[in-house]
């Protein structure tokens, strides 16, 4: 199974703290192998992202600080892909670019923006897929969320995550959790 | 097909507000027909959503400040059923809470929190399902999308919102809108 790597462009520290948090939960639950959040670092960020990872277990890496340019020229130069999930693209429930994306076998790259994003993230030399979740306004946690469950069909909800602390016990009612 | 109606309890208009956003964007973009925003007012958001949906159509309705519990127990009384999307519950992917969520085929209320949520959304007086999008802690906004993703089988991706003043026309590369 390729490997997926989460982009996250335009993070503003203060304003978009609760937002980027899920993104990059969403990122580690849904299947992603980490997140690089380009262009800035924030270190509380960080902080609450590792905390869950050696509370919750499994491999997650989480970069910072990295320019964008260079994120994205890095991971073309090792093979991968890139997917750029924009309300413009491709529908992913319309048309085949999700097929196409699994036909490839590359490692991918998925690029979530928050504010607008440079024109340049559609282009060819950046992005090597645009996909749409919809072609309404939402949520990049939202879209993310969608399109890691389809390319993982699913299965990514049922992954062990290893040297966990906690787990939960799946209940009708409830909580429970085993702490080791 | 069933109808669906998010319940957003615990917004915390300062704290949450890009977030709750989210939620509701994702709400009416992945089929929802509408957003409670229980027992909290906030002006902004509504007029946020409310832009929304002037811009790009459909019916969608957001009604605030309404008490989680009588908001439950009119929804109850009309015959609805109550999912509330909690990474406690069952695993949407490993169980057939699904399967029999659809099953009953009543309107869905799907209650989702912001913080730590009351006790009693566990129990039998409020919850019919509690349902897992996975076991690990992530996203409201995630959980809500693969919820409605799912439940809809996609469906939602495709769907016409009637008298829309702006639309996206896919695209492989770059923005194409149209504006009435």
């Amino acid at each position: 199974m390729a490997k997926v790597v989460v982009l996250r462009w335009g993070h503003r520290p203060l304003r978009d703290a609760r937002l980027t948090t899920h993104v990059v939960l969403t990122a580690r639950a849904l299947g992603a192998s980490g997140v690089i959040l380009s262009d800035v670092k924030d270190g509380k960020l960080k902080e609450t992202v590792e905390k869950v990872t050696k509370n919750w277990g499994g491999q997650f890496f989480f970069e910072m600080g990295t320019p964008w340019r260079k994120a994205v020229k890095e991971w073309k130069a090792k093979g991968g892909m890139v997917v750029h999930l924009t309300a413009y693209g491709e529908n992913i429930q319309t048309g085949d670019v999700l097929q196409r994306i699994e036909a490839s076998e590359n490692d991918i790259l998925v690029v979530v923006g928050s504010q607008k994003v440079p024109r340049q993230f559609f282009s060819k030399s950046v992005s090597d897929f645009n996909v749409a979740v919809g072609n309404q306004p939402h949520s990049e946690c939202a879209s993310l969320a969608i399109f890691l469950d389809r390319f993982f069909e699913g299965k990514e909800l049922t992954k062990n995550f290893e040297n966990a602390k906690m787990r939960i016990i799946p209940q009708k009612r409830g909580k429970k959790t085993i702490k080791k």
